[in-house]
């Protein structure tokens, strides 16, 4: 851990950030010792904490400790830490999942869960097996983060009363990240104009999960009131969307201060992004042809990539640039008029502006 | 629904599937009309319904409701029904992922969700991303389902002290299937002779979520003391591995009560059976060559077919169908010394033989 110039303040990331880390291998030793206890698997434990600590900014649990703070939470109860931690966990079995769904091999520089068993298989089974068997164990593990990060929550040492408040936020964002990833899924390849189904995914996929989900669990477990909350909401909703709007334009072009490279894999997997729609619905129709030839192209150049691109750095890129701005301004503007504690308004401040100056790869 | 001849018994089983049927429907139909409020595709709630009323004997609610009366529960009230019918809702999540591992196309006689999907977006796309769609598709809407079941605990009307104690009873089978789902998919292909491990997947994937589970939520919900959850669950081990034998025989022999036919399923996917360990202890190698080859075979023949299920046929079987008798007895004992309200009493037995003897096809 590092030694920030803030270090003495209750908010301070990197504190919030051990703490959360703590609390999940504090959960996680007493699933190993339970299983060890059975004579369960080990692997099972390993995989979900390899993966939870594989990397990551931690952003869902800063958010529901900003939020917790900001509905007039002080100090920091481990229970909230805790609460904090669920949603990390929570959040890292969708992406096991979304690992399975995407044949993703590493997620940062690490390899996902499906990836770490199949190669753990190859040598005791054909190859086609060991595949076969990673995906497979990736959902099963995935099932009991799911259901772990619910248990996570139920243990935090919150009572009953203020559980139930919590589960009935988590209940809102965990249906709409179902539909958010339903939607990618459905709309994945077959690129429409619809602009407003690209901002359903958008929101509902990441926006929700990401920043207003966790924001009101933090802020419910204070027993903030409906001003705050609506506040709060006011605050993630442009957060959430330009934050995901900044990593659809570093798809494609990239990103020099996260180092992240221009992949295209948005374009590649026929991603119904916001960028794509307007590129569609700005370019000329031989231009659009060659977007969707791409996206049909299962195997295509560099040649290929560098012309989409191109097309891509019109007008699109800058209604999307454009767009970021807007959100920026909007939540300087809900910053300015929401009645936070100053000390938190002052952290949601500087964690929007971490996250879409890059600062940090996010997961 | 019939009207059965103990139609004016409170533990009615038509009654009660009746009453968590309509429970489930509900809790759906508020789900489809938030989703039809905010333009959100109606397929979602749509493949969840069809796949929870394609069939199934509601075991798990049925236990739930005999734990509440079993527990000292009088009366039957619609948070209880909700419960159970939340056990419903989170078997049908886990199917459909284990639908999606074990590529299979039908459960009972109807498509299973992947295979919908699938085959609804065939002439969308191509065949193989019509696939790969409809496994995608249902990883996330069994992950809904998983939220979702949550979801209809937690607003089931249970008051939050009641939810608590029903979660801590929730956390530990969630946990046991988790594993039993893990083994199961570690030890398949690579039969050995560990009747140790045969006996976990037999316990934590079936006996802990069918029965051990749904029983004890029921009965903390009327808040029954430590010797009614001793009793249940000594009546609950037996008869969930006793029915899961069964499951094993008919796999092999077919069962004409059901009119299950013998598929070797369990065989062909090299499934850590109590039935095929005990078959590799107790044969010749020969035999054992003769069923490893059959599991590590692509293509049997109906030829290969019939001779393992002869090798099977012998020692094997009739040492699976003691273990069967023994748990028979064993029931029968606890229903004996148990001190359970005569009218429980009476339908755990009932429902035990119904298992036992096959009366309809289980899910």
């Amino acid at each position: 851990m590092s030694a920030p110039a803030i270090a003495s303040s209750p908010l301070d990331r990197d504190v919030i950030r051990a703490r959360v880390e703590s609390a999940l291998h504090e959960f996680l030793d007493s699933k190993a010792e339970s299983a060890a206890a059975r004579r369960l698997p080990a692997d099972v434990v390993h995989s979900v904490r390899s993966f939870l600590f594989a990397g990551g900014r931690r952003l869902r649990s800063q958010f529901c400790t900003l939020g917790w703070y900001a509905g007039g939470g002080t100090g920091l109860p481990d229970e909230v830490v805790r609460a904090a931690a669920a949603m990390e966990l929570f959040h890292a079995a969708l992406l096991m999942h979304d690992d399975v769904i995407d044949d993703r091999d590493t997620r940062g520089d690490r390899p996902t869960v499906h990836r770490v068993v199949a190669d753990r298989n190859h040598g005791v089974r054909g190859g086609q097996a060991a595949e076969r068997l990673g995906a497979r164990a990736a959902i099963v593990i995935g099932d009991l983060g799911l259901v772990w990060a619910q248990e996570l929550l139920h243990t935090s040492g919150l009572s009953p009363d203020r559980i139930h408040v919590a589960t009935t936020v988590l209940d809102a964002m965990r249906t709409e990240v179902g539909y958010g990833r339903y939607l990618e899924l459905v709309t994945a390849g077959r690129p429409t104009c619809d602009l407003e189904q690209a901002w359903e995914i958008v929101r509902y996929s990441c926006a929700a999960s990401m920043v207003e989900g966790p924001l009101r669990l933090g802020a419910v477990l204070a027993d903030a009131g409906p001003a705050v909350l609506h506040a709060l909401s006011a605050y993630a909703h442009p957060l959430g969307e330009a934050a995901r709007l900044q990593d659809e334009l570093s798809d494609v072009f990239g990103d020099a201060r996260s180092g992240r490279t221009p992949t295209l894999r948005d374009l590649r997997d026929g991603r119904h992004t916001v960028l794509l729609v307007l590129a569609l619905r700005h370019t000329t129709p031989a231009q659009r042809d060659r977007l969707t030839d791409f996206i049909a192209n299962p195997r295509p150049t560099e040649g290929d990539a560098a012309l989409c691109r191109e097309i891509l750095d019109t007008t699109a890129r800058f209604e999307v640039e454009r767009m970021i701005r807007d959100r920026r301004l909007q939540i300087h503007q809900v910053l300015t008029e929401a009645h936070f504690p100053s000390q938190a308004a002052a952290e949601l401040d500087s964690i929007a502006e971490a996250i879409l100056n890059r600062e940090a790869p996010q997961r």
